[in-house]
């Protein structure tokens, strides 16, 4: 084992595709366009006045699994909350996204299931898929027409289509509303993950809500929701939507909801807080949203020139093809040191894979950080392939 | 879809195995002999007061994965202090406990690997053999010479044993020492889940330390351990220790970690405040232990009568079979009733199918608090089968 694990070194290293969880400290400056704080909660004072009251009130942890003793009062009211902001009859937390996507495909999944699924979908889906035992198919990424016909050939009873509103790496919207059409014609279960989404899209009365109940798609008895709490909510965790059915069902069959400790009070406190930040201040939606177009506008001139261009303005997420690994890796480094973070991905983590930067926007961004970080990083584009 | 999840929930209501989250209230007195929180640390002002704190220092959330910008000072110092905790080199820490044991399988197994594991071993690690796509074969419970068949026999130049030190569920011990030799001797990593020991077992220099360390297997090329931040240590999250070479392969090729937002500040600091507890005042280990004998001495004479024994003094937790999911239901519900909180584990959360209460042991339990239960549980169990 041991010469194995030597040898995968060895060769991610000559690839140029070894990763380092570098540390950041409390008291750095930088601008950040890495992070998927898309509403610049995490360092909100009320959420980290949350968190501390709910450890002292609910204890450090939850104790054990929902089922057990690890549901408190703070547990409901958040599922309650963030259900009634997204417009879902009811939501049920999980310790991470990462679990709840697992969860919610696993519990629907099976011999009996065709999973129809973007051929762009998380990680965590793809997990949930795999460990579902279903027969799961790929269409080509946003092909509503590809999804119906393995829709159509089907022989299992029940399928699910899974998608993400907005991808995570990518940027880009899914075909909603042509996708829950074929989910009613073909009697199939929308799953739509709005990781990306919640807090940041949606309009009018529907600000920041996501894209599902942006595009009044909320609340159809064809359509679930995945979410986390640990990105424009600012904490840690997850939470499918649903019918109270669906919610049943994942108490009694979702292994990682029964088998995982509660979030933790601290966690949950902070999202609640950011739930109610959200509605109570929708502005902050709409800051992300102009922050992502100046972005956008900002890096037009150096993108022409590479012959590509940000052309998504669906959410915060924006992402920039590089020629190598290397080259994504030089950019990040880069910026950095001139005091940007932008997010760099590489094989294996990216959908197509082609070597990306991955910007994205936040409500917080000033004018000057915004102009400054185009200027950083159209300098640096100029100088690598 | 729906009519299928009608099905199931009419089918799970007439076998009397539905499943409520119950929650409790801020304020609810009673004993607790259900959670895992073994040390009562999750209500430690300490761990409270270090989650607000870095809640405020750090953000409510680690804003992204902890490859693109969740890692802190913060999570380098637990994982620090954790792997010294427990004589290990390095930790690497994952947001649950749940998707680091997914995480270490899947980045070691494959189709080159062979997965021996023990057939009670928990959910989370299933889930992890069944993802890694390892050939995977488990054994009778506890029997060193069957997993030694099995891996005598395989043709994968690779091979992991999986167990759990102490069981979560029966809470009795593996025999470690056994599995090392045979994992010495067939070129094997033995994956060693302490989720129910680190704090709890370990005697002299190692009290609390769990049971690698306590048993001088701490460090050893041939052991991999898997630890919860959520159980003894009072927080959420989870940890793999091994090697630096391990280490770096989980940061490369753990789907669980790269794909997934780092664990919350407050989480990590709750932990790390826990783990400094521990190590400062490893008499709580032993305080669990001797109320977990005080407490099966305490219900030996009514489990006498009924022809079983609470026998396994390893670690906190106890169980009792009972006859039927009703009947385990029907004592959860009574004692409850009585102010005792105990676990009720019914199929599909019982490794060989048969219902049980499932009691844990508290460093915190007062002799008061033993006796009384032990009075009232005794009570209860007369009266059902
Ligand atoms: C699309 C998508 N779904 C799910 C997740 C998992 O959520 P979490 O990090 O809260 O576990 C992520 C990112 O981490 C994501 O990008
Ligand atoms: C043996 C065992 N391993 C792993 C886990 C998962 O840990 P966590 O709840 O921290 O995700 C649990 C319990 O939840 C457990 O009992």
């Amino acid at each position: 084992m041991t010469q194995w694990l030597e040898r995968q070194a060895s060769v991610r290293d000559r690839r140029g595709l070894v990763r380092l969880p570098l540390p950041r400290a409390a008291d750095e400056q930088f601008i950040d366009l890495a992070s998927n704080d898309y509403l610049g909660l995490a360092a909100d004072p009320r959420l980290a006045e949350a968190a501390g009251a709910a450890s002292a009130l609910w204890g450090a942890g939850a104790t054990s699994s929902r089922l057990v003793a690890g549901t408190t009062r703070l547990h409901l009211d958040l599922e309650q909350e963030l259900a009634a902001l997204a417009g879902m009859e009811t939501a049920l937390v999980f310790s991470s996204g990462y679990l709840a996507n697992i969860g919610v495909i696993t519990a629907l999944g099976g011999p009996g299931t065709l999973i129809v699924a973007d051929e762009h979908c998380h990680a965590s889906m793809i997990d949930g898929f795999r460990l579902s035992r279903s027969r799961t198919e790929s269409f080509t990424h946003n092909s509503v027409e590809e999804a119906g016909r393995l829709l159509a050939a089907r022989p299992e009873p029940r399928a699910l289509i899974a998608v993400e509103s907005v991808y995570s790496v990518l940027g880009d919207e899914a075909p909603l509303a042509g996708l829950l059409a074929l989910a009613e014609q073909h009697d199939a279960m929308l799953v739509v993950d709005e990781a990306h989404s919640l807090g940041v899209t949606g309009a009018g009365n529907f600000q920041g809500r996501g894209s599902v109940a942006g595009t009044a798609l909320a609340g159809h008895p064809n359509v679930i929701v995945t979410a986390t709490l640990s990105k424009a909510l600012g904490s840690q965790g997850g939470a499918v939507l649903g019918s109270p059915l669906l919610r049943e069902h994942l108490i009694n069959r979702a292994r990682s909801f029964i088998f995982d400790t509660g979030l933790a009070p601290a966690s949950a406190a902070a999202a609640l807080a950011g739930v109610r930040i959200l509605r109570d201040e929708p502005w902050r939606a709409g800051s992300v949203r102009s922050n992502a177009a100046a972005l956008a506008a900002g890096l037009a001139p150096c993108l022409e020139v590479r012959g590509t261009s940000v052309d998504q303005t669906a959410g915060a997420v924006q992402s920039i093809a590089m020629a190598s690994a290397e080259s994504a890796l030089a950019a990040t480094g880069a910026a950095r040191t001139a005091g940007v973070r932008i997010g760099c991905f590489r094989p294996p983590s990216v959908p197509d894979g082609i070597s990306r930067l991955r910007l994205t926007a936040r409500a917080t961004l000033t004018p000057t950080e915004i102009k400054d970080s185009c200027a950083i990083l159209s300098g640096i584009l100029e100088e690598l392939p």
